[in-house]
């Protein structure tokens, strides 16, 4: 595939033979505890000399303190322009060592090993790099491109459930924008217990190919933002909730119901595909609570999308499922009534 | 001339064109006290309804927690990525503020106005955004181009002398790395009352046209280092030392003489040449004295420059006045012994 993209049992020899080839002169490698208790092992055999740096799991982390942490890391490890740093972890390993790799030193080589299956389908795939700000996710960041990006679906293996099931969520949106027979197909399984490798492979094609048509997110790609701009509000909002956060996957499939029903209620999608889809999703991903007195906030924190210009909210919305349009402009007061919907049901 | 580098009495005007004809959703004007005091009035008539960014002047404040207040005010004034950011300012407000709307929401779009030589004639042209970190100097950045570089030379008679000859020493690199007959015309007479607007047009054609042939700094660009290397560690080890830092082109001024020393040391330079360039520089830089116990602290900052790979210190060096070559290995004692030299003076 495109983007040095290398997806199966083979994608750590991959990983080995370009880190061989490009004889780098110091190769570092990113984890957190438990991408180092249980994916490293798996990774290790692969790699030639190198140095480990560790930080806290948790999107919690994802900040600009963690950064600090990780620059003063390559520099004690005397990391020069012609290093590279390997990430191996889910989307916030990925994000946040992609972008202090982008740059350290003005810039130096990463590689993207994503372990977590959100990271293998959606994260490790486009060059976004970045981390959260003031709470704001993503707000300070980069268009890079790693140098490659391996993904060994048997780490999946290594996952609980509730991970498998958070990347699931960027499966079915990418279904939902782009294969409506791979949805109808599924729809009536629920959590498959199927081939991830097969199912990996489909959705990073899909996600390459509106990236590499439109790789700064000027157009085409906002695509992609199906069901994030609610469930970035919606993760902001309870990530600062104790005992609250969500997954990034199960704040998307939230997103993804509340921008199902913004589209019926714009006419682009039909009752019986917004039912479909409704139906689809609450038998994967347990009801998330959100109190009437906090729509508010929630729909707020929408504004802060990076996808947004001026004062109106641009969303993807579908139209119908298998096809996405952009820029279709909602208020404040229609985002609070789709999450008022899903409280409904 | 390319890159949209305007330079000139005429080059506000540029300014205010090109921010008619994009229509900006926001035009953010970044400061410091000096540039709020002294350049903003010549601005403001030619700008657009606009806010103010002030941060407080200085290379010390040039720092992660700076970017931090400068990426609240951009959230707080509600910049989108349609947005622009106007840095008005020597090189500390141009390489942060550059950095800043880099890297938020992944890039937004900024120009530089700078408002200082060194800024006119280096470090607004070629791209380099980036900050200092834990004392090491633009440890943390990108390459990224600016809409447009707006160079007006009337801001010169805002500033003191001692900017004025620090910029200075980046005219003189360029005539010691590629023009060896204005360095011969030049030399007699030490700092110039004279037409800045043409120093400044042959300077940042020098720069501009070895920036775009190489705008990462593979190869050729590091020609523009010459006098960088010990100049950076000088910089670096002097910012630290109460009462004796050094203005950027100062320390660089130091840095030339050096590396001038190292390149007649190597058989690269005459040593008549050596003594021209030291006359020169002496006549127009007061000496700066650094005690033989500092001169290992000083030369292991210069193993710390990012154009070093391993543990080999590659200096950019003269072949002769007006010619340089890249990647020459030279030792620490190497190092030490051409501060040794410059202090013997």
């Amino acid at each position: 595939m495109k983007d040095n993209i290398y997806i199966g049992r083979q994608a750590l020899q991959k990983l080995q033979e370009l880190l061989q080839n490009r004889a780098f002169t110091k190769v570092a490698v990113l984890v957190d505890e438990n991408t180092l208790a249980h994916c490293y092992p798996q990774l290790k055999p692969h790699l030639p000399q190198h140095s480990l740096m560790q930080v806290p799991s948790g999107e919690e982390h994802k900040t600009l303190h963690t950064c600090t942490h990780i620059w003063q890391a390559m520099t004690d490890l005397g990391l020069d322009r012609w290093s590279v740093l390997v990430n191996l972890g889910g989307g916030v390993i990925g994000d946040m060592g992609g972008f202090c790799a982008a740059v350290f030193k003005r810039g130096i080589s990463f590689v993207q090993v994503p372990t977590t299956l959100l990271a293998q389908v959606d994260a490790s795939v486009g060059g976004k790099t970045g981390i959260d700000f003031q709470g704001i996710k993503n707000h300070i960041g980069v268009f890079q491109k790693p140098e490659a990006v391996c993904i060994n679906p048997s780490f999946l293996d290594t996952l609980p459930e509730r991970q498998v099931k958070s990347g699931y969520a960027e499966i079915i949106k990418h279904w939902l924008i782009a294969d409506a027979a791979a949805f109808e197909m599924q729809r009536h399984f629920g959590l498959p217990a199927q081939d991830w490798e097969k199912l990996i492979e489909q959705s990073v094609h899909i996600k390459a190919r509106v990236v590499e048509a439109d790789p700064l997110e000027r157009g085409l790609r906002k695509v992609l933002n199906f069901g994030h701009t609610v469930g970035h509000a919606v993760e902001s909002y309870l990530l600062d909730q104790p005992g609250r956060a969500l997954l990034h996957g199960e704040a998307v499939a939230v997103g993804m119901l509340c921008e199902a029903r913004l589209s019926q209620q714009q006419g682009l999608l039909s009752g019986q595909e917004l039912d479909q889809i409704t139906d689809f999703l609450l038998a994967v991903y347990k009801k998330v609570t959100i109190a009437e007195a906090e729509l508010p906030h929630v729909a707020r924190l929408a504004l802060q999308d990076k996808k947004n210009s001026r004062t109106t909210i641009n969303c993807t919305l579908l139209a119908g499922i298998g096809s996405a349009v952009v820029d279709q402009p909602v208020t404040l007061e229609e985002i609070s009534a789709s999450l008022r919907y899903y409280q409904s049901l």
